[in-house]
């Protein structure tokens, strides 16, 4: 019997184990992905002041990363067009880091030229899911990124890894993880900081999460990982703790649960991030974050799309 | 240091728990209390039949217990004002359990004489919440319940105890745990077989639950224990694994996320019993429910009250 099934049976027999309170990070660092994964989808195109007030609205309520847009072609997200106006549009402040999200070379040189000083990536572990999107497997679509990897490295960048259909597909159903480890593995190798791991249709719960997670920190460490999910089928905090149990201290999530997929059928909402802070400061995790000034921004960001809140906490706050 | 100290550093040394997959319970007996809960505060006065029809539609997807109706003054809650047609109208399914509130004496030989097998009696932690509602004391409202729970034992008629606001209350703010512990025990002590705990206004989080039940479960064993959560923070899912985490292994939700508390700012909606089931399922737990037997049934009971279901899976569902 090795370590791990001697704890297990330790912890069965002691019939109770002590997640909550002791294995859990002290710190959880959000990475807000709401001016990005939150708006891509808009089909209404958002003022471009608009874009720029809710992300130095970002900045003020002490959140450290801030998604703020993407540098992929209008053609396919024209809700980005203003990709370089947004960036260069923006109040930087010290210490927040504003990435943004470049599929390939050209995009991470327009993103270099409007003063992107962090740049994201973005594969998925589903076959299906890339040849869809991308038109070749998951392993080539990867391999794609070399160049910007190469490039952001010759330019002082740091780049993010994004991994999507970490547990399910809407193509391919569900996903195995070795699968996940692929792509993890190779964005590591490749030089990403920092690997986010999609549930982007929000299918995933606790166990399946587990079985996924279980096999990728074997490969990559718990620090340099992310949870990024959706809550599609209401399980985004659940699975979030479920991250935390596994050591993983990143969790990426859209104010007042902005967002979702174009390619995925029901894929929508991202865990909203003032019920992710709340969550996270009810179990005694820093974040840094102001949950007052935060709901304030949720507030602000659905007012101007016309829409009520995707954010529990937000709808119920009454000024705790 | 004790085992628990050994155990905490062994487990902080292995940078992770194994809660997911290693320590839960095997099967989650759900108390479905949408007939009940979560109608109670429906301020339009839906169909008896509709009620009955809801039941045995609920009875037919596989759950074990479904709390039918109250036995209150209709002066109070005129949604239960038909409660003997209902416990009467209903098919009673070999092996499913009906349970109904009586809050009293009266309303227990009213239950027996329509026929109850089995009541349930509902405490608060809170002493602010119990003078607001049946002006006493938490512990005296509790003493109150002594005359029905002898009548219970005299007519061989199993008694389930409910504690409200076990971590927040409404008029009194956050609950300390040992005001829990009092009242969990008195009605454990007084021959309750089972104990819900519920966060009535759906305050809690993964940290401020622990922090009860670490306490709870030393007077009362967990599997004498239930944990009722409401959604109003988003929370219910992640309290849920909490509670799972701690080997309770019985959950009370309603279907489509019904419900309310009419005393409780802000209170609104249940735990979603398709959220619960489709979390458990997915962490390999056993709970006996049909999930597709079930959101038909959500969709049905949200047809007739005229709005969307509240259950993320529900929305999201296409028949996988």
């Amino acid at each position: 019997m090795n370590t791990r099934g001697i704890l297990t049976n330790f912890l069965k027999k002691s019939r109770r184990c002590t997640f909550s309170t002791a294995c859990v990070p002290a710190e959880v660092r959000i990475v807000e992905v709401g001016p990005r994964d939150g708006l891509q989808n808009e089909p209404k195109l958002l003022a471009t002041e608009v874009k720029i007030e809710l992300i130095n609205q970002l900045s003020e309520t002490g959140l450290k990363t801030i998604e703020a847009t993407s540098f992929v072609s209008p053609k396919w997200v024209p809700q980005m067009g203003d990709n370089t106006q947004v960036l260069q549009g923006i109040r930087k402040f010290d210490g927040v880091s504003y990435p943004v999200l470049t599929p390939n070379i050209k995009g991470f040189e327009s993103a270099l030229k409007a003063g992107a000083k962090e740049v994201a990536v973005f594969g998925a572990a589903s076959d299906a899911f890339s040849q869809k999107n991308v038109n070749c497997s998951a392993a080539k679509s990867i391999e794609r990124f070399r160049p910007v990897l190469d490039a952001a490295k010759a330019n002082n960048i740091k780049v993010r890894g994004y991994v999507s259909t970490v547990v399910g597909c809407p193509y391919q159903g569900p996903i195995k993880p070795m699968e996940v480890v692929k792509v993890v593995e190779a964005l590591y190798d490749m030089g990403c900081y920092e690997i986010s791991l999609g549930d982007t249709i929000g299918v995933g719960t606790p166990g399946t999460i587990a079985k996924m997670l279980e096999e990728v920190v074997r490969v990559v460490p718990p620090k340099k990982l992310a949870g990024h999910f959706h809550d599609t089928y209401g399980q985004a905090l659940a699975n979030i703790l479920t991250a935390l149990d596994y050591d993983i201290s990143v969790i990426d999530s859209s104010v007042s649960g902005l967002g979702g997929c174009p390619y995925a059928r029901g894929a929508s909402g991202n865990a909203a991030t003032e019920d992710v802070v709340y969550m996270l400061h009810g179990m005694g995790i820093k974040t840094g974050v102001d949950i007052e000034k935060l709901i304030s921004v949720g507030r602000y960001i659905c007012l101007k799309l016309g829409r009520p809140s995707e954010s529990k906490v937000n709808r119920a706050w009454k000024g705790q």
